[in-house]
């Protein structure tokens, strides 16, 4: 088989299990983002078009940044009552379901159908998709609609252009092909709102969010290609609670044309430091994090050290220069 | 006439004139921004595949971010030698055009063409296409390039979709439709890359950039639904010159959740403050600058005001406490 007759083909298998189940559970992963929840939600209307009564599972819930989205108070919490079809979709492996050891078994008898776009998908279920050139499972999902016959409504639309919006982080990851762009103006076509997904999922901070970037930008350094900056547990404490600021902040701080690494400090109200590693295609901050017993990504990378603040940052900015050096002596290398 | 036989009219017009042209003259306005740029080497390469010899004219040059683009290198700041057509790309009235009184009596004779979306468009040319929908001045000269027969290339397509990219903020404002990111679509499968423009033109700036942000948000101010900065002449001194990047930063002050319209004020060397104004959809922040002798859109407007910078600010802040309030009430009246 080819690889289109293979996808056909699952697309079949997948579409026969849907068309015989009554009471599905659909599954994201724990620690949901936009794709996550956009997914689970386009699929489940989907079913609910087919007159199923499908049970919609994360086990973290629905971060109240996508809240807007239809759907979002029917996600529950715990996988209760009975079912006769097991979905993940997002999913890349069976530990991201955050099932408990008993559910796990519970559900070990029923099919399943794995939907995912990772490339580190473990293949657990029954039936398989995982399209690794899409840019969201929600793109997924939509070939899965389609399958099925399910007209796309703006309620679907929404949930699905909400995953494609948040997993390309607004059409400006590297992977965002034409026909990502096609896609996502059908999902418009058929009545998502694009701007309201801008606003609500990508384009908004609370205040004290803009307070915190204010705060670390105040504290900005540059010592040749290392952009770094840190918050202080009284800076933080001075803005308020804001979940997720730090994310945008030292992206911003590798922005800088200058910059190839990036590092932001924050220091915690226990005195430990979380450090947040970023970096420039080509560089590599994934090793450092790992010898401070972090982990994480070559271009996005992080780890906890004790405090004090200074300390920590001076080991991180240490460890930064010596990579450099040594990136920069291997490439001289190279070169000869 | 009905609006689209205008606008085919026009057309018509403007294709007439170019095809008669030889060496026409292409300009864009003072201060460009991405959509300026990438619409005027758009049109004069598409006048180069028409065999034509155009002169491309920016009184300010080309900014360092759009370098990238190809035939940066042959924009000229000076609009010398003769010229037998004026085309005017991206420029809402004569003033912007950045040419001299004797320059503008010396090319007063000579047939002109207006291409644009600003809505506060004078319509000063012989023939003018002002298409006040579309997202960027990029979509406008598309629909010439289209109407003049010229196929899209790599090279066109780059630059009419950085217009599109850098006007939208990524695809990020209220205007964009689906028609948008088809054009997108067809620009990438035309050669051009998203990625790279992304890159470019949104996702890096000089460290100085990063510097004006800190001195900006050193200042963050909110009261109600008012959110505002400003940039002291002293305060960009000790950052450098950094051309564009109060952009980035006034549009940051509206994604505080609790902001409705931003402002940003920035002291010019010569003790005049540039106002930028940003509203959420909704609100209206083009009658405020209007008002104080500047101009825009609903959503993003500017003007210059005399100094000092406590007093401009004290200006606008009443004009923009005063706008909301009506609104407010207009808002209420029409809910009764």
């Amino acid at each position: 088989m080819t690889a289109e007759e293979q996808r056909l083909d699952s697309l079949n298998q997948a579409q026969a299990l849907i068309s015989a189940a009554q009471r599905p559970l659909l599954i994201t992963h724990i620690d949901p983002d936009g794709d996550a929840i956009g997914s689970l939600l386009g699929l489940g209307w989907a079913l609910v078009r087919l007159g199923q009564s499908p049970v919609l599972y994360c086990r973290d819930g629905v971060p109240p940044r996508y809240d807007f989205l239809p759907g979002a108070d029917r996600v529950v919490t715990t996988p209760h009552g009975s079912t006769d079809l097991v979905i993940a979709v997002d999913c890349a492996d069976i530990g991201r379901l955050g099932l408990s050891a008993d559910d796990l078994s519970r559900l070990n008898d029923r099919p399943s159908i794995n939907l995912d776009h990772h490339v580190t998908n473990t293949g657990f279920a029954s039936v398989n998709i995982v399209d690794t050139e899409a840019v969201a499972s929600a793109e997924v999902v939509l070939q899965i609609v389609d399958a099925l016959g399910v007209p796309l409504d703006a309620t679907i639309a929404t949930c699905l252009l909400c995953g494609i919006v948040t997993d390309t982080l607004g059409f400006r990851t590297a992977n965002v092909t034409p026909r990502v762009l096609e896609q996502a103006a059908r999902l418009m076509r058929a009545g998502a709102s694009l701007a309201e997904i801008n606003e609500q999922a990508l384009n908004r901070r609370p205040f004290s969010g803009l307070c915190m970037w204010a705060a670390g930008l105040k504290t900005l350094r540059r010592e040749d290609s290392i952009v770094w900056a840190h918050l202080t547990r009284a800076a933080r404490a001075e803005c308020g609670p804001v979940q997720g600021a730090e994310t945008g902040l030292v992206s911003f701080l590798l922005s800088a044309q200058e910059a190839e690494v990036a590092a932001l400090f924050t220091e915690r109200d226990d005195g430990t430091v979380d450090v947040s590693l970023r970096a420039k295609p080509g560089r590599d901050v994934s090793a450092v994090a790992m010898a401070l017993g972090g982990g994480g990504h070559p271009l996005a990378a992080g780890c906890t050290l004790p405090g004090p603040l200074d300390e920590a940052e001076a080991r991180v900015l240490g460890l930064l220069r010596a990579h450099l050096r040594e990136q920069a002596e291997g490439g001289r290398y190279h070169r000869r």
